[in-house]
């Protein structure tokens, strides 16, 4: 055998290996991956002495539904102001698509803009005007297991500049609202067509 | 040379040319990706006498914005009724995000419920009910090269079960209002604040 065959002999079998890693990867079933995204990136991120950092990107989140309470509807100073944008983190999106189920790690978020304008060209009602606040909701049967549900409440303000971390919001003051009120598991799925469509039907 | 080493110098070749395919593969910048992805699957599709067949999948594109007219807010019945769910395709966005352009090929999809209920545990307002009409508009200089701005407009329907397919709609009775009054090439951008902060900082 040459040298040069040799080195044939050695890269091919390298390139064999590799080759067989890039195979393997290339077949895994597309949860697998799913999991992965899941262990290399959380949806949300905690601070040290766990306060959740405002999230970032969740505008590319799915879209859940569109709550608004103005302002003039509610005394001139509704308690969330006025458009209510939510959006569910993807992965746990895929989980309700499949089961109906908000799985252990859902973030949902809640952001507020103002009310721009009241009439338009194509009628009056109410438009968004600029961003206001941003609130999150987070289902962790470890992390708040204290919780009634394991769901825990952060506002990181009703103006802007809006604050870069948040501590848990006392039970009494979001929680128990969610509990008594809110359609399923603390949710308010009867305000989010588009959870209703994409739960499995029965 | 044995024939083993020979079948592994034949192996090896091939394994080589395999996995180059496989790096040149992963190494492509994500926009060719994007490319590809553009040709093999395009955001919407039409029927051989030119309709647009009813679209799938936008639930899970980029939101945009809610405006809403509900039908108290305009005699009892608004032209639009009654929140206006509006989403961009993703690769658009995606260029709209980089030049603040609605490129070429760009659709807007526009998904109408109705107001489920007028008040919650987080005020007076307005929350969403059913879906009850679907609407697209899309820019394409070489299907509708005689349109305004190249943007047209389907109505698959304000009720259900929606139109399986839409013919364009007449130009006066949607691009007219739009080429008026939209803030920028014939987009409501003024009432889209995810659109308004995607676009690049001058």
């Amino acid at each position: 055998m040459s040298g040069l065959n040799r080195v044939w002999v050695v890269s091919g079998a390298t390139a064999a290996g590799v080759l067989a890693f890039f195979l393997w990867s290339a077949a895994r079933p597309a949860s697998a991956h799913a999991a992965d995204k899941m262990i290399d990136k959380a949806a949300v991120k905690f601070t040290e002495d766990g306060k959740l950092k405002k999230p970032t990107g969740y505008r590319m989140w799915p879209f859940i539904g569109t709550p608004i309470t103005p302002n003039d509807m509610n005394d001139g100073e509704a308690a969330f102001p006025e458009f209510h944008i939510v959006y569910m983190d993807p992965d746990s999106f895929a989980h309700y698509e499949k089961t109906g189920e908000y799985r252990d790690g859902t973030v949902l978020v809640k952001e507020l803009t103002s009310v721009g304008s009241k009439e338009a060209t194509s009628g009056k009602g109410y438009f968004m005007g600029e961003y206001i606040g941003l609130e999150v909701s987070m289902k962790d049967s470890k992390r708040f297991k204290d919780e009634p549900g394991n769901w825990a409440y952060f506002s990181f303000g009703h103006k802007y500049p809006l604050k870069e971390s948040a501590p848990k919001a006392a039970t009494a003051s979001c929680n128990e609202c969610h509990q008594q009120n809110a359609k399923k598991d603390y949710v308010f799925t009867q305000y989010y067509p588009v959870l209703r469509d994409a739960a499995p039907k029965k």
